[in-house]
């Protein structure tokens, strides 16, 4: 039984911070990365004497995506893109991470272990990787190989599902680079480049 | 052991869609909600003829909260302002949600149930109720009762802590009403309309 505002004379409102993976307190509730987060840099105030007040729009899938010259995803991404056609890569290399495929595929490399992709992709040359499939980004996101992320924040709540993000053993830290909204479908995205962890003195 | 740009030649890079809540895909990797969402009116093409491209700001505390005539806060949020000196809510009626609260704080009415809580609201002529609290959010949302929600997300991943949102057993539908950027602290503030749900034929 749901209930709108024609049937009762109130409005309901939330007005409340939330981190970027959907929590709003520590598990003991603590709020300081919320409200005393720490001084870090911000890329939009330290990007130049000109930068004006409101930030850059988030990346474009169009600027994006050819500026990329490798994908780094998982085996279930991988076997999802097998079954596109045309295959969507061509002229990027692909390295697919996983500990059991066995496939004589010849547009894609096989890493075995994260150390194991991070040596290919070194040795490869990669400049720009975009690294997909939620289980994948959240192994390269703990190991501290991700730079950059862009969310696109769509306008509706599922529920349950499977989580962008998974436990941290340390915050990771981001700076605003860039927000805009798309209001014909409501989309908010957002791109962040991510604070490098500093190593302890 | 983390890794940084400097010590390696190529940037990881993320470029995903995200649900407000923190999901990619439901359990079985479905995501029509994101690539293909039902059609919907979208607060900001149909508020006028005159509608800007771009959507409007999110609301600010500064003018949310005097427009508040009532808070609905758990037992939790109720023992944490107690703590708060002076009392925050002068003025405004406040109702605790809890089905245990012994209380003789003339400030404060208690609701031992949703449905009592919708009654004293409604009783009480509440025109503009602010709910508060992980788990009077998330009760309020499931009942249909919360018609507004303002986000402010941080750029920070905590990796494990309470969730804003938890489970539905339907989709709750938004409307983005409006969007923007903090540069100084890199917080992205969104308001959403939510949408009602349609009783069925």
């Amino acid at each position: 039984m749901t209930e709108t505002t024609t049937t009762r004379p109130w409005r309901g409102c939330v007005f409340i911070g939330v981190s970027l993976d959907g929590f709003i307190a520590r598990p003991d509730g603590e709020l300081s990365w919320l409200t005393d987060p720490p001084a870090r840099e911000h890329a939009i105030a330290a990007a130049s004497a000109d930068t004006p007040a409101a930030p850059a729009p988030a990346l474009e899938w169009e600027t994006f995506f050819p500026a990329i010259d490798t994908l780094l995803i998982g085996r279930s991404t991988y076997e999802t893109v097998l079954t596109f056609d045309p295959w969507p890569f061509d002229g990027k290399a692909v390295v697919v991470l996983s500990s059991g495929l066995v496939t004589d595929d010849e547009r894609v490399t096989v890493a075995r272990s994260l150390d194991e992709a991070r040596s290919i992709l070194t040795d490869r040359g990669a400049r720009r990787v975009y690294v997909d499939g939620g289980q994948t980004i959240q192994a390269f996101l703990a190991a501290g190989l991700i730079d950059e992320v862009t969310v696109s924040i769509a306008p509706v709540l599922i529920g349950q599902g499977r989580r962008l993000f998974g436990d941290l053993d340390r915050d990771v830290l981001l700076s605003l680079r860039g927000v805009h909204a798309t209001p014909d479908d409501g989309l908010v995205r957002v791109t962040y480049d991510v604070i490098p962890a500093t190593v302890g003195p």
